[in-house]
């Protein structure tokens, strides 16, 4: 959510007429974020996120969008798109596509505990089963093929120890094969910056520009691998407390098959091996932005590293 | 809003499985209302508000639920129904149709000045514009075929000069042809106690039971006939400024057609005569229930008897 795209105040001044929430009275840029540009909006009707989309396929916004439609519609506390008055999600601003969302309250923790853990799992497995309706279909964008090309552009700039663990893992996963997990849309980047606490609970999940369809265990290994890390500075193996809560809480919701037990060391892997690849992605292949963040790529070389050497993920009794 | 179905919270809790709202925390019974029962419901994810449908038409209810979550999804501050995981809005509860929405923050004000007219006018002017996309049709249900319904029924229970209004002001409207009013669908029953304020601004729009496609400028009349009396339980004559904040406030965001003008005072008298009818309806025909609100019909007689009475309605320049 970087700044790619000005928008001056009288630009977006009259945008918002062609919605139904009142006038303009703030505007300021978000410098989180790597994808798109994004604004927080306050209007004499309430406080929203307008979102400039820079990089995503124009095709692929409306199930984005639908999606978080759908979720919040389900009571999950997502951003919830705005309808403009010709009852269209999508619509244009300084040449890119645009979409304004409600901005949740809250406010995201660096350290979650097992409390905040178990409230994540419990939110995750009801926002997967809330998920199942949901009739629009996308891969998961940064699934198998993805990383492949992403292997290929990257590859140049790294070291030898670096390539081999990036060849050894592509071939690991290339023969793993788990057609009886349970799928469905997943937000696949529930990292702590993306949920929002408020009073101990989650007021809201956000970002879901990296959703697809996917393994639903998979986004409990997205969030394994940044909630629940022992000390993520330093060590990155599971502490197994956090862990646990994690999956407990989101197995009281939605219990785990015995495949998805199974799956689980894989999927620890393939998740870390996805970010990896898109932090070396980001920080090699940089774009121009007036205020850009890109995070450092060894992190995720470390996690990796260790997940491809551990045959004893926790995981609950 | 008063409780006519008793509903257990070993019934509710069981119930909200159905959702993806979390476990149950708490519910309490809402006093206030005439048609469903309702109780507040609050979850680990939330506050609800659960609706027992008692009388509605079945077939109606989808009008109800799928306008609110249109307004909702357009910014406009209303309840907005909960899909249960079968992605319906609607199920049963005890025998009776029932719906859960989202419980929205702040109070109703029983004197609401110049500024919070304004705040209600550019508030239903948005909520107008952003139904105009809404696809689903319910005429009016309290319209002028269940006016003499309604004047049958409650007649036995009148005195002379009352039943002599009733008869005038029927005779009266059923003259008045303003085919060329913009029409859309209006809340119609846009009463203080109906619209929850938050630190001067409306937070909440709720009770959309009575909504209907009408005429736009009649909701705006219901709310003249309530929020801007020079003193409701005395002088009921609209109040110059309160009238006019509303009207303003109102014509900034849609602003009105000479037609409309022309037919404020009768649209005035006719949502008097609405209520009017109503309330004698209520209050003659009483329904069993363990807590039933019912309002004195003889306010709106008084207001109806000054309308009839006053050719030089307030309006603004």
């Amino acid at each position: 959510m970087s700044v790619y795209t000005p928008v001056s105040e009288i630009q977006l001044a009259a945008w918002l007429k062609r919605y139904s929430v009142g006038a303009l009275q703030d505007v300021q840029p978000v410098a989180a974020g790597i994808e798109n540009t994004n604004y927080f909006v306050t209007t004499s009707q309430g406080r929203y996120v307008l979102t400039l989309f820079e990089r995503l396929p124009a095709d692929e916004l409306p199930f984005y969008l639908e999606l978080m439609a759908h979720l919040a519609r389900h009571g999950i506390p997502c951003p919830a798109p705005i309808a403009d008055l010709a009852d269209a999600y999508l619509s244009a601003l300084n040449g890119k596509p645009a979409a304004l969302v409600t901005r949740l309250p809250g406010a995201s923790l660096d350290r979650p505990g097992v409390a905040e853990c178990a409230e994540l799992g419990g939110l995750l497995a009801r926002m997967h089963l809330a998920g199942r309706s949901y009739r629009g279909y996308l891969e998961n964008p940064r699934g198998p093929k993805w990383w492949r090309e992403a292997a290929r552009e990257v590859r140049p700039f790294l070291d030898g120890e670096r390539i081999a663990l990036l060849e050894a893992e592509l071939g690991f996963q290339s023969q793993q094969r788990f057609p009886d997990l349970p799928r469905g849309p997943v937000h696949a980047d529930l990292f702590r910056d993306n949920a929002l606490f408020e009073q101990g609970r989650i007021a809201g999940v956000i970002d879901f520009y990296f959703a697809g369809v996917d393994c639903l265990l998979f986004d409990v290994a997205v969030c394994a691998n940044d909630w629940c890390l022992c000390e993520p500075a330093r060590d990155r193996r599971l502490e197994p407390g956090r862990t646990r809560a994690l999956l407990e809480a989101y197995a009281g919701v939605r219990p785990f098959s015995e495949r998805e037990r199974e799956a689980w060391p894989v999927l620890l892997r393939a998740a870390a091996l996805r970010f990896w690849l898109s932090r070396l992605y980001d920080f090699h292949r940089p774009r121009r932005g007036e205020l850009v963040q890109v995070h450092d790529p060894e992190h995720f070389y470390a996690v990796l590293q260790l997940r491809a050497g551990d045959r004893d993920a926790p995981w609950i009794g």
